[in-house]
């Protein structure tokens, strides 16, 4: 298939290389342009525009936040100026959805929203887990993309903000079992247990996937860095949250202690330290 | 071998059925003396008082709380008057593992914490996961027993009071999955998505453990009663989490949130619900 | 003074006849017209657009958020087309007034940011306390308008956003104080002891400011409705602390209950009950 | 009068030598010797036992917890060997206050729950304030005591353990707050705005009351030691205020805050810092 993609960090790279792997004709965009040079050398064509990558059939956006989307999707150069499929993997807010459903509609497009669940090694092993929504007909157009990047597509109904949606619940539980992690952690160390006896435990017993384990070793081992994903990325994320929660009037004390405890670890730790480095503040109030 | 069961609830008579199904020559006691008679019919003996049942050669106690096992274990006809091994299945507080290991030092008896992972179906089904701490002699008499109970046993080390908080860290875990589903759960229905699409994505992708499908079926169709765990089971858990933390001078805001929904829930809705029922607390605070 | 005035609800209402009584040449705007013409019957002058009010000295506006402020000042017609200095007293956002700052200082002219303390009653009885910050020179012209206004002047200092900070830390503080009764009152009835007097003793004893006064006795007879002001725009000031907080890299966890209960109050009690409405929730989470 | 004083702290002490100095007749016990002879000097009986300080019409406890106050009390040598009413100023739960009336009705005395607001100054200088509970009688037997010891008696009921709810619930207010000045000053402090400048709008406007220029003193110029009250007592005292909670179901999400900011504020800064260094730990987490 004809197709563009745009946004080439960690996680966009890997996937677009898999697109690529699968036989499609790619043609790539990036702000900063070495990286979408790196992906000429392995088949891609360069676009000179976000509009030149959508010119295809479909043109994916993976990007960092949602003034990036919005900077590569309007204005002149932009993706609406093309008809392709859009297909947004970014984590953006439902509110910014809203608003492309509608801009996409006005041109005559359509907006498919694709977030992903993985970290980059996950997107380099095509193991991603994507969440779709949107058209009927658009999504059954994209399945053969889905199937290059990931292990599974979950179906999250016609209407694409929703699938933002859920993407923002789960990274929003995936750093809620961080934090019950780092505080039974510290508590236990504090009494007398090892960290790395009480994961065996959970992950041996009644917590035995992948976010337990692969986080549950990253606290043990105290890995924040280098960052999987960024402390000050999470909190973009949990903002988003926060938003929506605000918007639907919807308390959550437990976001509220992942905020607190995430501005805590990027004013005491850095920005380059994992968003799971909210363990070493939960460890650190307790006087370790 | 000879060994007696003291505490015939849910747990324990699930538990004492087991051991005799597997040959032991079990000698019962139960404070409400119903159920020892129901167990009598399956084969067991009946004890006149715990010092009884602890005339063999191991004496488990599955109760309620510390208080119940302070009955049992202290005064005349307690079980420190017999010499059996005590190992104690029940959810305690450390600092009473503490108190108990002195006190059987004293009476040349010896402790093994013993705690549980699962619920009265996994007890019938012999399917518990058990962590154990005590010396290693003790442990390795009491093996069979285990075997006979659950699938797999977690050695904790030789110091009692650590299974015991490990047991805690694990049922405050499971109920911090169970405050972090509640409250995405309730964004994601006001936000449009159902509860049970929202579960499909997360145990389909990176929370597949049991927990989350357990506890996440029970919240999606708010299956609070009868309870398999009440919420004033569950309170006075947390609250022996909570009492471990300030002994250690561990600050645990995650803790707090549930301490508080476990209160509200019982104000609000009873006794009689099951602990997991904190999820129609975040949804009536958000005007569900 | 020939000055002009810009909001004229409640509060900007009450603070404009303070003006014109105090002698001053005053042209006021409002969006809805109905509120500039009950002040032109009282000896206002009607301005056509927010530029013709800032055609004197000083031109005044009270409005309640970002968004309206912007709108009055920005484009045409806008206070920038006119030279007087901008006194803002709106609850605004400290990085709206840092852009307030350099938008007159493009257009020559001057911002001087003083927000006010106190509610409707205060501002009619001139009673206000007012929190400035800006140009020396151009505070001192506002000297005599100020004491139309209030009972007294803080000086903040020459930056204008750090009394629009002061400000959202003192509204901040006002519902950490109501929520603090609001938990105190709510365990002294389940207690048994009258929630007046417990506020007796408070207000006789440690607590004798307006604030326990006036919202303790608010709390005690569920004085929630006519709001003074009301829980949705309690929440637009929480989330402006929200805002700051983030920016700032400042875990707040008091305010995160803040937020969490006004959203609980607006989902559960409506958009019209006031602020203080939080202790409604408070209550109703303890089942009373 | 003929009187007995039991507990000689910092509180106590002052509290005696203020009887004293009032022409009462005042026999004195102390755990520690020491502090007893010194009030011997100043006019003072010594007495060798609880009992015997409980000789006179009238016997007050001043002593540090619950324990200490059942150690005076009960046993031989206790103060229900006598027949004293029995003036209970400590900080003590409501529950044991209940069994301290009803162990006193066995014995023919009377319980008075008096406990008093204001810190070591207060006391030397009889300025405290005191919150009694108890039958009508025995407080109007009780009133010269009081006009000596403060400079207001509020009056709570006949049932001593309100006054015992009242004291926690005050005690909670003024940590909650200290802990919205110390966020609110952090905010302050990280946006440019010293907090001496803050904390002079909240006393000059809407917070002028003792705790807000006390407290909000305390945190701008750091003074956390010497301790006035100490961060583990401030503890003892929350953990009344939460025992209480949960045995009414009172979700109280500010008082698990400050829970939580005593467990850090020890683990972190050690026993000897005042309760409100907790406003040390809220700047620390915002990297501070």
């Amino acid at each position: 298939m004809k197709i563009g993609f745009i946004g080439l960090g960690a996680m966009g790279g890997a996937m677009a290389r898999n697109l690529i792997k699968a036989g499609h004709d790619v043609t790539v965009w990036n702000r900063s342009p070495g990286k979408a040079e790196a992906l000429a050398a392995e088949g891609a064509t360069l676009a000179d525009s976000p509009a030149q990558a959508a010119a295809g059939e479909v043109v994916h956006t993976m990007l960092a936040d949602d003034k990036a989307v919005e900077a590569v999707t309007f204005g002149a150069g932009g993706i609406l100026s093309g008809s392709a499929i859009h297909v947004s993997h970014s984590t953006i807010s439902p509110a910014l959805a809203e608003k492309l459903v509608a801009a996409h509609r006005d041109h005559g497009s359509v907006l498919v929203s694709a977030p992903v669940f993985g970290r980059p090694m996950a997107a380099e092993a095509a193991q991603l887990f994507v969440a779709a929504a949107g058209p009927a007909e658009a999504i059954e157009t994209c399945r053969p993309l889905f199937a290059a990047l990931g292990q599974k597509v979950f179906e999250i109904g016609d209407h694409p903000p929703a699938a933002n949606l859920v993407k923002l619940c789960g990274n929003f539980l995936i750093l809620s079992a961080v934090e019950g992690m780092a505080e039974a952690m510290t508590l236990a160390e504090k009494g007398g247990v090892e960290r790395a006896k009480l994961l065996e435990v959970l992950t041996g017993s009644l917590f035995g996937s992948p976010i337990y384990q692969t986080y549950g070793d990253i606290i043990v081992r105290e890995g924040f860095r280098p960052a999987g994903f960024t402390a000050p990325l999470g909190l973009k994320d949990m903002n988003l949250v926060s938003q929506a929660a605000t918007d639907a009037r919807v308390p959550m004390p437990l976001l509220a202690v992942l905020r607190d405890h995430l501005l805590s670890t990027i004013a005491r730790e850095g920005e380059d330290i994992d968003w799971s480095g909210i363990a070493r503040i939960v460890a650190a109030d307790a006087g370790l």
